[in-house]
């Protein structure tokens, strides 16, 4: 694996999922793996889960990590090519990716999508111009339309918990005050057509995510439909995608709640935090012991782990 | 010891102030105590001496530390229960303290008092929230109402220092120009009660300390009164606990000095630092040889080193 | 060497230049220098290369690092002299660069001319502070008026590439929308007179360095002029030193082009980074097989560990 941007990135999804498996239960050092190397971690946006779980599977692969916030710490970036740069940019990103390969061994970035220019946030410019100028391997930490460290270890999660043939996986789309990005349902769905779960979306209307992320999926607009007989319930919110970063529904009409888990399966509940409770999901649902999202946030270290590994090992 | 809150957490007081002898002056390799283990620490104000020192201390001991300044870095928090979460608090700290208790092995925090509602201040609601949820040893690196990390270190330059039997020591108000918490005052008194030592506070009318942790200990409006015969003098502002956490005094009547010096049994000077100088004490006094300040703040190694220990020991 | 604060506390220079390029070539475990021993890094403003390289050289070395941006981070320094400390300042440099050095090996600091009094940043007040009180070795990472870890790796780069006996070595000012600093071409100079190089400075009218710096160098304010038969063009901005901190001139008229650059003898082109492009220099000079830039910037993580490891020496 030369990038790990995409979930298309993996090769083999299966064989990650044991990694991950085995980098969980078995505790031996692996302090070999990272030695005497660096991992950069750039954040552009706050983070508690990203930052923590990939320190945490640095360590636990022996690399030493520097983190920046690099909004405050270092330069603004230009990220525009052939312009003058006498505006407020210090820095292209030519420049700084190029320099920073050369003090680090692979490069986190989180860089989320700023909701205002559609083509802007879906060319994912600030990670994949590092991937351009970088000359070490770039790791995703949630960019503008993907975010497959989180959909890798919520595999991991789905793996651990049904063991139903062929569950029925419901992503339903859930309320929150302000625009959120589409990285985090995008890079769910993928990963679910990668593994040939049964998917289902339920979201209101105007609510449909890019139609070449939902191609294949079928999205019904009526959540209590939708909910019947589901296995799982993904839960996430993100803002209008046709009336790009929108907020079009601002009650709690699509509040996830015990009277629309009832419909279900029994089925299980996930969302990948941080939640505002009692607006995307009740504390009853969240608090109940079909909720796996506190193993889902621990997850995402040992995916991390096995991404890591799998990115160090293509530079050898 | 399960956590490190208050100064009550100490079992045994005199057991860790002979550990903290050991750790300083027998420097063999403690680093197999924390090996593989990782410190989490939370800063929601600032900290200089606590943010080096317990890094330090981590260090000594073998653990990684990850420091996040929690404010931007993370997500801000909500502490209120079965609340909407609707406003401006993207994660309950209940999600966020179950979260990084699996990332993490010990936990610190620091989260002064706002000095707006006595009551919420009192209830020491951060710490205490992530005492109530997380599901690691939480360590207090100064909260609302205590800074027990900070007595204990003052305990050790003490008992460096001073070898009079039953020596008199006293906690002077000294003036500030912003409202400061109580939390040092506190924990220094209840350290003091502790030890048992000849504590006496000499404060302004209108600054008297909660009562709960003044009980039995001699209060004295009268500053130069109190200082006759002093074998320390341990400076501090707060600010009103009455008008709670409101400015009263304003000049420099209260400041420490040499001729307030002369009026002790040739005493020495402490302080925890950060101090402004000529407004709680005289350039003469602070940096005569009879002040300890700097030695306290070294023993803040020493002294989280051994309450990391006590954390972790419990852990296994 | 007992600090390094400016080019001048190098004793052998050439014995430094050989130094970097043993610890550059031979990746032979260094990590027994820096074992047990930690780096306090303070940094006062933004920083990339800086803050990357010096955890990455401490890292090689075997060094632990902690970073803190200071203004954000810790309490605001008060750096006069007997004063009342009413005002914002909550803490006095005299008493924290103490009880750092109690925590710390080495202590460097990063500290921007204010380009506000000229007196202030010629006095270079915030490191000279640190080392009048601190107690270990301090590292400059750029302060007001030098940053001779910049100009070390600018000599090792120089090293590494010119093979002509006596090159011609132009520093050339440059555009720049806003007043910079003049640290990077004072050490710039600083070095070339110690390893006596053949320099030229061109700068506009209004622009001359301070003449205590370019005492004995040829300064020449017609560019085309100076870039003749230039073995390298050093390009670098800074604001008026007698305007003190104006910007005098506004225009592309010194801009660094290939159209220049075709006047030298096939001059390499260096620039400490970062860099404005097409305001400093045009795309083409800075992305052409002649431009050392990145190869300089990866020169500073070897340069910061041969300072390292003379710090650290003496201080055994």
């Amino acid at each position: 694996m030369k990038n790990f941007i995409n979930s298309g990135d993996i090769i083999n999804y299966q064989y990650l999922l044991n990694e991950i498996n085995k980098h969980k239960n078995d505790k031996s050092d692996l302090s070999f793996i990272g030695k005497n190397k660096v991992i950069g971690l750039l954040f552009f946006n706050p983070s508690l889960r990203t930052r923590l779980s990939t320190q945490k599977a640095a360590m636990n692969l022996g690399f030493k990590s520097i983190v920046m916030n690099f909004r405050d710490d270092g330069w603004q970036l230009e990220f525009d090519e052939n312009i003058i740069m006498s505006g407020n940019k210090a820095e292209h990103v030519k420049d700084a990716a190029k320099v920073i390969s050369q003090y680090c061994d692979i490069l986190g970035i989180r860089a989320f999508a700023e909701l205002k220019h559609k083509e802007i946030d879906n060319s994912d410019k600030i990670i994949n111009s590092f991937v351009k100028y970088a000359t070490i391997p770039i790791l995703n930490l949630e960019s503008s339309i993907a975010h497959p460290l989180q959909a890798l270890a919520d595999a991991a999660t789905i793996n651990e918990n049904i063991n139903t043939n062929n569950p029925k996986i419901v992503l339903s789309w859930a309320p929150h005050p302000k625009p959120l990005p589409h990285a985090v349902a995008n890079s769910f769905i993928n990963m679910c057509k990668i593994n040939n779960y049964d998917l289902t979306i339920t979201n209101p209307k105007g609510y449909d995510l890019s139609k070449k992320i939902t191609e294949g999926i079928q999205i019904i607009n009526d959540q209590e439909l939708a909910f019947k007989n589901a296995d799982l319930i993904y839960a996430k919110n993100w803002s209008s995608y046709d009336q790009y970063g929108k907020v079009l529904l601002n009650d709690d009409s699509w509040i996830i709640n015990e009277n629309k888990m009832k419909l279900t399966n029994n089925a299980f509940f996930m969302h990948c935090l941080p939640i505002r409770r009692n607006v995307v999901v009740t504390d009853s649902v969240l608090d109940s012991n079909r909720s796996l999202v506190i193993q889902q946030a621990n997850n995402r270290t040992y995916a991390t782990q096995t991404i890591l590994k799998e990115l160090i090992s293509n530079e050898k």
